[in-house]
Order: C-alpha cells, then structure tokens, then sequence
C-alpha cells in the first residue's frame, strides 16, 4: 500500500509541543502516513485566515489524501466534530466554517465514535485526543459512514462574492502574502482583455496592468492575475501591503471604459 | 520493515541550515526513517524550555521511535554524550538535563563509539557530527550496550514539585503557550471536585474554574484543566500572559475552603 | 525501490499556502518522494542567502537527491528555468545564481519541457506550476537530456573569495547564525596554529582563540573555527551580532605576527 497523504493546519504555531502530539497520534495508530504540514502559523482562532490557505492548498495535493485541521476556539463545547468526504479529499475538524471553501459537492459527517477518541486529561485539545483518531481512522480506510450521523447543515462563513457590473468588477483583500502582495477574490477572467483599467483601493489608485513581476518598474504598484485565480495589486521588489498599511478586508474595484 | 520514527528538537531556528544538515546526515545513515519536527524554535540555550517540550510531546509518538534532541551549550566540552532506553523511546542528546522529565526507568548509556562519529570541520555542531550518527545507528537496530559505558548518573535539572497542603496547593507556571495560557505543574486532580477555588499569581486572584474556553465569559481570567492533566490559566480569547506580564517560573497558589 | 530525498528552499514563508501547494504537486506526480525542509524563510528575494543556506546544507544529503530552490524576483521573465547534475545531487530552480556554491563540475540544462508544466493560473508561481514539475520528473527517473538544451553560462553570484597575504587574512562575514554568530568566509587551515592572532571587523578587535564555546570567557568575543570550515566570531551565551550591530557582509580580518 502506498503511503497516504495526511496534511495538517492548525493555529498551534512552532514554538509549542501540540503540533508534534498530534503527529504522534497519527503515527502510532497511522504508521506509514506522509505527514506534510500547510502551515502552522494561522493567527490564533482566526478561522477564516484557516479557511483561506485551506482553499488554497488543499486541491493540490493528491486524490485520497486527508485534510486535518484545527482553528478551533469552540473546542470542548458542543460545536460538532466533523468528517467529510469532498470533491478535494477527506477532511477532518471542527464544525466551524474552517472548511467553507471545500465543502460544495461534499458528504459530511457528524462523528460521534466516542471508543475512538483518546481518554487524556483536559478538554481542550481535541487536535490530539479526538480529531488525529478521527483521521487516522480514515487514513487505515475505515467508513465515514461508521463515524456518526450524515448531516447537511455544516457551518459555513459568511461570504460576499465580488460583483461584476458595466465596467466595475467590485469585491475585496482576502489575503495579504508575505511578500505584501494584496490578494482579492476578483476573477481574473472577470476584466476585458486589452481595456485599460483602473483599481482603487483604500484610496490608492493603480492603473498599470503586469503579467509578471519583473515586467513592472520599481516604485509603481500594478495589478497582476495571481496564482489563485484573481487578481493582486503588488509593489516590485516591496511590501504593498505595508507601504500603503492596507490589509485582510479592505474594499477593491476595477474599472474600465465601456 | 516498517519506517521508524525520528523526532527532532533543537535551538537551531527555522533561518539555518542546521536542521537540514542534521536530517541530511540522518536520511544517508537511515534512509528510511520517518523524520518529525517537534520544535526547533526553543529559546538558544535553554535547557529547561526544552525539557518541558520533550516531556509533552515525545510520550504521544509510537515505541521505538527516535528522540534526537539538541540544545547544547556545552557542545565541544567534555559534557557527554547520552543516549538512552526510555520507556518513552529512544533518547540521544547531550548530557545536561535535557531529558530530565523522560529518563525515569531508562537505561543510560555515555557514547564513546568515535567510529560513528563524522569528521567535520569545528567543534560546535554535534548534532550534526555526533548525535545524527548516534541516533540513526539506534534507527538502524544498532545495540545501545555497544555504544560506551553505561551510567547511573545523568545530569537532571532541579525539580522542585508542587506542594499540597489542607486547602492549598503550590507550584509554578511551567510554561507559555502561543495562546497566553500559563500552564502549571498543579495536577487537576490534586483539587477537591465541586468545591470553590481561588488561585493567585503575581498578585493576580482568579476565582472562576472552567472546563473548556467557550464556557468562559469573555475579559475574565479562569483556572482551567489543561491537556497535560495541569491547571492552567486562561482568557478567552485573549493572551493572558501578555496581559498580565506574566510568565514562566511565576509561583501559583490554589487555594479552598477546608 | 527506496524513497528518494527531495529538499525545498524557498523564500515563501511559513505562514501562506505557496509551500503545501508546492508539496502537493511533488507528492501528486512522486508519491513516494521523502520532502525535508531545509529553510522556508529566506528573506523575500534574497538569492544570495538562499544560496549560502543550499551550500550549507545540500552536501549532507543523500547521493541521487533533489533540491529544489525557488528565491525568484524574476518569475514569470525571460530568466531560464534550471535543471542540474551536480556532484552535490540534482538541483531545480531558477537561473539567477541560486546555486551558485553547488554549481562547479555540474552539468546544466535549460528546461523547455512545456508538456511538463501545469496549466494553473498565473504566472507568479512557478515553484508550483513548472519546478515541482521538473523535480518530481526527475524523482521518477527521468532523463536530463530530454528536458531541454544543455547549457554552459548557468548565472553565477559574484564571488570575492579570500585573500592571505603574509601575516594577514582578509575576508567578509557571510552569514549571522540564530545564535548571533558571524560567520565569514576566512578558511580556518590558513592561520598558523599555535600563533597568536587578532582579527578585526568594524572597528572591533578579538584576540582570544577558542575550539568550543564552552572554553571561552563569558563577556570575551572569541575567534572559533566553525562547522563549515571557516573561522567564525562568537560571544559565549550571548548575540555577538547584534551586540555589535555588525551583519552580513562586513569585512574580516585575521593577523598574526611573522
């Protein structure tokens, strides 16, 4: 058997011993997984920044892998604990929205498998004691039909599509990676080729339109199609973001002539 | 034969090369070993933070597993080599307390076996040099009786345990995590169940008990039990530690009507 | 057939996706591909530490190995797309002088291979949609040959190596460890042994000589041959470097009396 994908993403930072206990679960009752971490460092019950590298990273990785999380400040209440079957491979974590971007055309699963959960003191480390069982559980290709009820009403994020109208596509800052570059959830696809446009943010105004980094002349922000999909506003060589102190959140259009 | 598993600690940082030498020499000398990370983030030189880290993480991870752990200001002295048969593991290192929370019931050996070692260039990177070659000859089956002498006294850091008198206990804050909790060595179970408790630190009194974060109202600090089977405290939502300026070795007292 | 090793450095942070999405592509298209880390935080576009960190730590790996590097100002230009067969293993990334300490009795090709590529959005990612590609190619056992011409002006770093005149020893500090350690260039076999000598570096003046840390005097910066081969210059428990406000390319240098 080939070894199975088990990636991990969690506001439990580097410093501190709750990323390698989980990994010791998973290996003791998941011998031959390939662990990758996606990263480690969401700010702390920040469950949209989570939902967004999760978005991000997961379609990458192969068919069959696992996806287990953990943004989880509801952890030891009554918020589920849920497992799901997705187009993007199986994923596993609080019922919080942390997965919003992945769950369309999912099956998910309430689980309630108690004998599988770790007996270990406290509760307030479910990444350990219930989630890393859960999905070892399915890295050893165990039924999520066993796991708990199916459910149908997972809590998702609230979320605000960018608008197209004549001439102005709307919508706003999503990401800011760590080269300042700003990332919207403006569609690429969505602009008219070969118009001259214009991009206003936080009062900002950028008007040059690049392909590539080093096709834009230092000192002059651009918007530039981003590996996402959607469009970026970057600074060459520099930090956007912190040059002009916009962030996660910030309003963005575009505008062209009809 | 399955991978074995090599988990790693050290002071090195994530900006060096020095972990990737460590793990360059390992996968050469047990190409098959399964490597993870527990943290390499642990303050330059601080024996203790390490302790406490290893002590967490390393039972969670299966038997048989690896435990490589540098963090060594006396590297090049005469401090020695230890290698060690835990009931937690293997455990390779320096010889300087650094295992303290693990070498209970283990069996201690002093590496002299200077056939292992690589012939690089300087005296300050044992862990490259030395415990690399030490720890995959342990992944490989090597015998730990033929490494050197076996000894009786390794180096432990001073331990001062918690103290439980009629209607008090008192220890210490043990550690802070990247959320602000302060993590005690006060065993939750050392507490009578039901009654009313008041604990003090640094001046600061904490009446409230929880058993999870959400159950805690928003602004008010509450004695927790945490996932190592200790109090801890808490602020939801909120780094308690920044907020109080308060941090390791802070003396705890908890305290309850007889 | 034994998992090969591949190794990624990058300077895409440990906080974003760039990195998993990067991993997930190599683990899609070379399952049974070993990833390790060797360092994710080079400063943004900083070829020249990249390149220090791979001369580093690229030789302790496995023979067959492949090292992938991506510090790429130059993303989506005309700059070539590199694949090597170096003494050191197998190199990929881009042409910008990377690899320059691995590169000597290296064979170079210039990859063209679109057929490899992934058709992603963008073109501000090549480390996921064209060198995880080429690396996981070569994981699998392909040809070099077949990816592209083979070329003889791979892009070199300017190089100012060391000078030894009589009595004296002149270079530059080419990295500052976590530790606060600087490490320069000046190879330690070229000082006499047993010879006094002071070294200088911005207007700062060391004459002690010391083989490990822990033999130097606390407070007393110290001259100590390092784990590279090169004299570095340390400060026992202490950051030499920033208690100095001295970095990376300060120029060293050694005397001694005839």
């Amino acid at each position: 058997m080939t070894a199975r994908v088990l990636t991990l993403l969690t506001d439990f930072g580097l410093d501190d011993y709750y990323v390698a206990a989980v990994k010791g679960v998973l290996l003791t009752r998941a011998p031959t997984a390939t662990l990758v971490d996606i990263s480690h460092t969401v700010p702390p019950g920040d469950v949209a920044a989570g939902a967004f590298l999760l978005g991000a990273a997961v379609p990458w990785f192969p068919p069959g892998s696992v996806h287990l999380a953990v943004v989880d400040p509801g952890v030891g209440s009554h918020r589920r604990l849920l497992a799901a079957d997705s187009p993007h491979g199986w994923l596993v974590g609080p019922d919080n929205g942390l997965f919003t971007p992945l769950l369309a055309g999912a099956r998910v699963w309430s689980v309630t498998r108690g004998d599988l959960f770790l007996d270990s003191p406290g509760q307030t480390f479910h990444g350990r004691d219930r989630f890393a069982p859960i999905a070892a559980y399915l890295l050893n290709g165990g039924a999520a039909e066993d796991l708990g009820p199916e459910i149908d009403d997972p809590v998702l994020l609230p979320q605000e599509p960018p608008t197209l109208e004549p001439g102005c596509l709307a919508g706003s800052v999503i990401h800011v990676d760590r080269f300042g570059n700003l990332v919207t959830d403006l569609p690429d696809g969505w602009i008219p080729e070969g118009r001259a446009i214009q991009a206003e943010v936080a009062g900002h105004t950028v008007s040059r339109y690049a392909t590539h980094y080093a096709e834009m002349p230092e000192g002059e922000p651009a918007v530039i199609p981003g590996s996402l999909g959607t469009l970026e506003l970057s600074l060459k060589n520099a930090d956007l973001a912190r040059f002009w102190g916009v962030g996660r959140g910030a309003r963005v259009t575009v505008r062209w002539e009809g």
